[in-house]
This record gives structure tokens, C-alpha cells and sequence, in this order.
């Protein structure tokens, strides 16, 4: 019996880092479509997200049936419990990378408006923190998990900044305002993606700590 | 057992209706604060906040120990998996009615762009498919979960009215574009908030049916 459980968790954690590793080359995929002006990239994003559902249903399933088979005790209980939601961030990290793809068929056809610098460092904050938080899942390393909070507020501090320079864009030429507006909105499915990383990276110190640090970041770091 | 299990489900399902009513008021409140420009209203947003971010940890240490406390069955244990989702969703909205209250401070210390029809409108739409989300998830009840399910799209329709005329008055005077801006955002916020309106109808049929709508909603509403 101890043993199954112990080879379920290992397949689940397994599936989750799957889970995870798409949810990445989507992000990565979604930006290069973007700066490099290549349409068929997007492709590549919709056919991920697709494979995304499917491992979303997969895994939800996988966590129930271990729960009712295993009734396992507490802190595993927590474990599962939080790969339910981990796996629920996931899937809503994919439906973001997929609303950067919408917005950038539409960018494409126009001329860029300026090199972009600060979006695509979001992006690589946003998968830096989602990778961190799903290796300090898998590992239950409360430290990882505490280091991928503080960086949220890297993420916003970037958003603020492309919301000022292409509000500045959009003030001194009309002609750009379709375009800013279409940067600003990726800038904040970025943020939402940092968002999701930090809810999987609250999750995993409520596994490990079995101490809840949702609405108490601040003091808790 | 059985009675105490009872007991205990009859009061996980009255606090999350009653946070639902929360969430309900902080949209309203939030929504309310912008169109009647009544800033003293956003303060109320913010005090509910701190309470539903309590109401979060609760519900989800309530779904936890009746899992761990009375080893529920399938149809149960669905149930109470999807309390702790239902709960997560419910915190997000919270959170998005105070990102609207944040645009308003700023919306409220200019002169108003336009009556605002559209946007009000959203918010009630989607205040409607939560309180029909939570109803169908305490009275387990199928169709009124499929109904919210199909009411997405007139939000996203809404959203894309707003975009278009919010668009032609930044494009005619650009000492619009700040405040056309804010409220797109909003608008945006308001597709959020129906869009955790639609995971939780989601959960519902998944619940009752014990079926995974997920990802086929077009072919099985």
C-alpha cells in the first residue's frame, strides 16, 4: 500500500513537471512570436494548450483517486490538495501565453513600434519564478518557494514601467495607440502569469511549513 | 459520522455562500464607486477584502479536515475537491473588484469620459453568473450551472463593444487615452471576474455529473 502511494506521488509529480515544462515553451514561444515576428510560432502555442487541457483533467483525477484509494494522512493530504490548485494555475498560465498569441496576430500586421526590452524580460522573470516554484513543489524546498515571492514585485515594477513609456507612445503620436494598447495588454498577461507563479509558490510553503501565507507575504518573507 | 459529516458540509456550504455574498458587494461597491464617482465607497471594497482573504484560509482548512476526518466517498470527496477551487476563485474576484477600485481612485480625480453604460452593465452579467455559480454548487444543481456557462460570451462581447468605442475616442483626442485606458482595464477586470463565475460552473457539473466539462464547453452545454 505505502509503496503504490509512493510510486503514484513520483508518476503525479512526474505529470505536474510535464505540466509545467509546456507551460513554459508556451510563454517562451508566445514572446519569440512576438519580438521575432514569427506568426507560425503561434501555431506551436495552440497545439501545446490543447495537450494542456487534456494533462489539466489528467492530473485533477490522478489526485482525487489517490485521495480516495490512499486516504492519506495529513501533510500528504496538503500535498495533493495543493496539486489540485497547482495544476488549475497551470492550465490558466497556458490560457494566458494563448491571449499573448491572439494579441500578437494582430500586432504583426502592422510595423513594430519600438524594440521591445522591457516585455520580454517579464516573460523571463514570470518562467524563472514558474520554474522555481515547480521545482520547490516537487522538492517541498520551502526556501525555493520563499524566494519566488519576492520577485512578484519585480514583475509589477516592470509592468509599471511599460504602461508609462508606451502611455508616452500613445500621448505624443495617435497613430501607435492601437499598438501600445495591444503591448500593454501582453504586459498584463505576464503579470498574471508571475501571479500564478506565486500562488503555486504560496501553496508549496503551506505544504512544507503547514502554515498558510496567503494575505501575509510581507511579514512571512 | 454521518450526522456530524452532514453537519459540517451544511456549514462549509453556508460560508462560502456567504462569501460569495461578499465578493457580490465588492463588485457592486467597486462598480458603484466609479459610475456614482463615490471614492468613499472604495474603502468598503477594502475592508471586505481582508475578510474574504479570511474566509479563504477557513474554508480550505474546513475542506481538509472533513477530508481527513471522514474519508468521504467519490461523489463526496468531488464535492469538497472542488470547495477548495471554488474558494480559490472566490479570493480572485475579491482581488479583482480592488484592482478596480485601484483604477477608479485614479479615473475619479479627472472629469468623466463618457456615461458609462457598457461597463456597468459587465458587472452585472457577471455578478448574475456568480451568484447562479455558488446557487448551482449548494443546491448541486446541473442546469443551473450550464446556464452561467453560456452567459460568457455576452461578457466577451460586451468587452470587445467597450474595446472598439473606448478605441475611437483615444484615436479622435488623445487627452482621452489615459482615462479610456483605466477603463478598459476595468472592462477587463469584469471579463475576469466572469470568467472564475465560469470555472466554478465548471466545477459544478464536474461535481454533479461527475463528468469533466472542462475544455469541450462548446460541444457539451
Amino acid at each position: 500500500m505505502e509503496r503504490h502511494f509512493d510510486q503514484d506521488l513520483q508518476q503525479l509529480k512526474e505529470r505536474i513537471l510535464y505540466m509545467g515544462s509546456l507551460a513554459e515553451t508556451m510563454i517562451h514561444m508566445a514572446i519569440k512570436a512576438l519580438t521575432e515576428r514569427r506568426l507560425e510560432l503561434t501555431q506551436k502555442v495552440y497545439q501545446h494548450e490543447e495537450e494542456v487541457n487534456k494533462l489539466q483533467i489528467e492530473v485533477d483525477d490522478r489526485c482525487l483517486k489517490m485521495i480516495a484509494l490512499h486516504q492519506p494522512a495529513a501533510s500528504d493530504l496538503r500535498f495533493l490538495a495543493a496539486g489540485m490548485k497547482i495544476n488549475a494555475d497551470l492550465e490558466r498560465i497556458g490560457d494566458q501565453a494563448v491571449n499573448i498569441c491572439q494579441t500578437t496576430e494582430f500586432l504583426l500586421k502592422e510595423a513594430p513600434l519600438k524594440p521591445l526590452i522591457d516585455v520580454p524580460r517579464m516573460a523571463e522573470i514570470a518562467t524563472e519564478m514558474l520554474k522555481n516554484a515547480l521545482d520547490s513543489f516537487v522538492q517541498k524546498d520551502e526556501n525555493l518557494a520563499r524566494s519566488v515571492l519576492v520577485r512578484d514585485d519585480e514583475v509589477d515594477q516592470l509592468k509599471e514601467q511599460v504602461f508609462r513609456e508606451l502611455l508616452t507612445f500613445m500621448l505624443s503620436d495617435p497613430s501607435t495607440i492601437k499598438r501600445a494598447l495591444d503591448l500593454i495588454l501582453i504586459s498584463r498577461n505576464l503579470e498574471r502569469i508571475a501571479d500564478h507563479a506565486t500562488n503555486i509558490a504560496e501553496d508549496v510553503v503551506f505544504v512544507v511549513a503547514g502554515k498558510d501565507i496567503r494575505h501575509h507575504s510581507e511579514s512571512a518573507v
